[in-house]
């Protein structure tokens, strides 16, 4: 029959999720929902999370033994925060089959790839670094949705020793998922979202951090209104996780940090001299460049919501 | 009859309306919905502006001639952009007739109130200063909402001269919109404002002006995605506005910069040494401040949208 023929195999017989939160739980329900899988054993560090993504069906059994976990799977997958990656990686190591993909999830990559030379060593090539570009402000399993990755970007950071053949696997993986595959270099990655990402969270946390010690803050958080909620939306994000990213990619978030702090200097100076004309071009410059963007960014979600595929 | 007694008397025969856009045209459409005024004449820069509101109901007439606008006026409201106050103001004081109240929507108030007494002069106790807390990224008389107000704040900087019957006069009306009053000295309210307004759109503007500025911003764009979305929404707001806001606040919105800057310079310094837990703690002080304020704003609005009078 046609229909048997062309319907869906699995693209993995068993899959190791490690942290079954909101990113790593939206991935497992979208390869689910997509029949790319046939078992997803979880791990993670608490028990109760553990429980909940199997009640959710998130996970189909889940373990704190990784050599059994880790005994004939296709793809190990880690979503856990960053700063854990290295001790996951170490522990995977001796016990990492030839035919086994690793991934990641992380929200940077050149500390990532650091890592996996060190901890894979000459099985290194079997891990390919991914960060998919979505989120939501809720966290663990009951967050996590099968939607999550429609749409939206998922960036591959290859590396030189990956075969064609293993990255296509992560690739697949996500596409099944609904996300558009990018490819950038680690630096690369790590330069863009230094840019558009971590330093704002950076920005947020500082203005909050900085109102909040002042002696009136009662009397500003009053007045605060709709610019001031959506400006410090971020800085309701998770400390530990933040903290975590800002040290992995200091390099290129001090970067981006000194050259706007360079930018600010400049609009200090032209408030200073009462400069109207300078203040002018730079807020022009700036509201242009967002109208453009949010068009092109909204034509482009209109796209993949009704035209795409 | 007991109904006819107690019906509600327009507190306003005659209202000009300087400015008939989004911040205007609200109040005019609200006070009209409360049946506080009898009869808006609407003046503006913009011939088209004046026959849409009139269409639209904000205003009943409209005129280019001062003089006879004023005449017979109990109330004159300017909304139009900060900048232009001092020329109206000027305009206004050789026809300002003894019981007419002068008020404004401006978001900065010091500027306002020195221009007010340089161009008012013996006349300054008819000001009565005021700064409604609304808004909406829409502008123009079409963009005007009769419940724009409702639930929300409206601070009056009252003079010294202003006596508790112009006072009042001005309040009520506010009052009848929907607004909740709040009283603070300009300088009090310019040092708020420029804090959790004005700054945090300076900041906005200046991270999307130094994106846009550098070689490769258009792949910064590209994976630009919903956190820099709100966190830039404020650097879509018109820059002539923003301009003038910037420069009539220019001290206060100065120490809040420099304020701001310093915090931003340790930030710096902890992310240069990997100071882990320096970085978390100024991240978790800001984020726990933040769910502090949106939990009790969201709380506040529950309450004036259920409960409140």
């Amino acid at each position: 029959m046609k229909n048997d023929e062309t319907s869906v195999r699995p693209l993995f017989n068993k899959l190791v999720l490690i942290g079954v939160g909101l990113i790593g739980g939206s991935f497992a329900l979208a390869l689910k929902k997509a029949g790319m899988v046939r078992h997803i054993v979880g791990l993670d560090r608490h028990q109760a999370a553990l429980e909940e993504a199997q009640q959710l069906g998130i996970i189909d059994s889940h373990t704190f033994d990784l050599a059994s976990a880790l005994e004939g799977a296709d793809l190990i997958v880690i979503a856990t925060p960053v700063a854990q990656t290295t001790k996951i990686l170490e522990a995977i190591y001796p016990l990492l089959q030839a035919h086994t993909v690793v991934t990641d999830v992380g929200s940077t990559k050149t500390d990532v790839v650091i890592a996996a030379r060190q901890a894979l060593k000459e099985k290194v090539a079997q891990f390919v670094p991914a960060h998919p570009i979505a989120g939501r402000e809720k966290n663990g399993p009951s967050a996590a949705l099968s939607d999550l990755y429609v749409g939206k970007k998922t960036v591959i950071t290859r590396l030189p020793e990956n075969t064609d053949h293993l990255l296509s696997r992560v690739a697949q993986a996500w596409q099944a998922c609904g996300a558009i595959i990018h490819y950038l270099t680690p630096q690369e990655h790590d330069q863009v979202f230094a840019s558009v990402s971590h330093l704002p969270h950076l920005l947020a946390y500082t203005l909050v951090a900085d109102i909040a010690a002042k002696p009136h803050a009662d009397r500003l958080f009053q007045y605060a209104a709709s610019g001031f909620r959506d400006f410090t939306r971020i800085a309701g994000s998770s400390p530990e996780m933040w903290r975590d990213i800002s040290i992995a990619n200091r390099e290129a978030l001090l970067q981006e940090l000194d050259s706007y702090t360079e930018q600010l200097a400049h609009l200090r100076q032209y408030l200073q001299n009462a400069d109207a004309a300078a203040l002018e071009h730079v807020y022009r410059r700036a509201q242009e460049a967002r109208v453009n963007w949010i068009t092109a960014i909204e034509a482009a979600e209109a796209q993949s919501r009704y035209g795409g595929d």
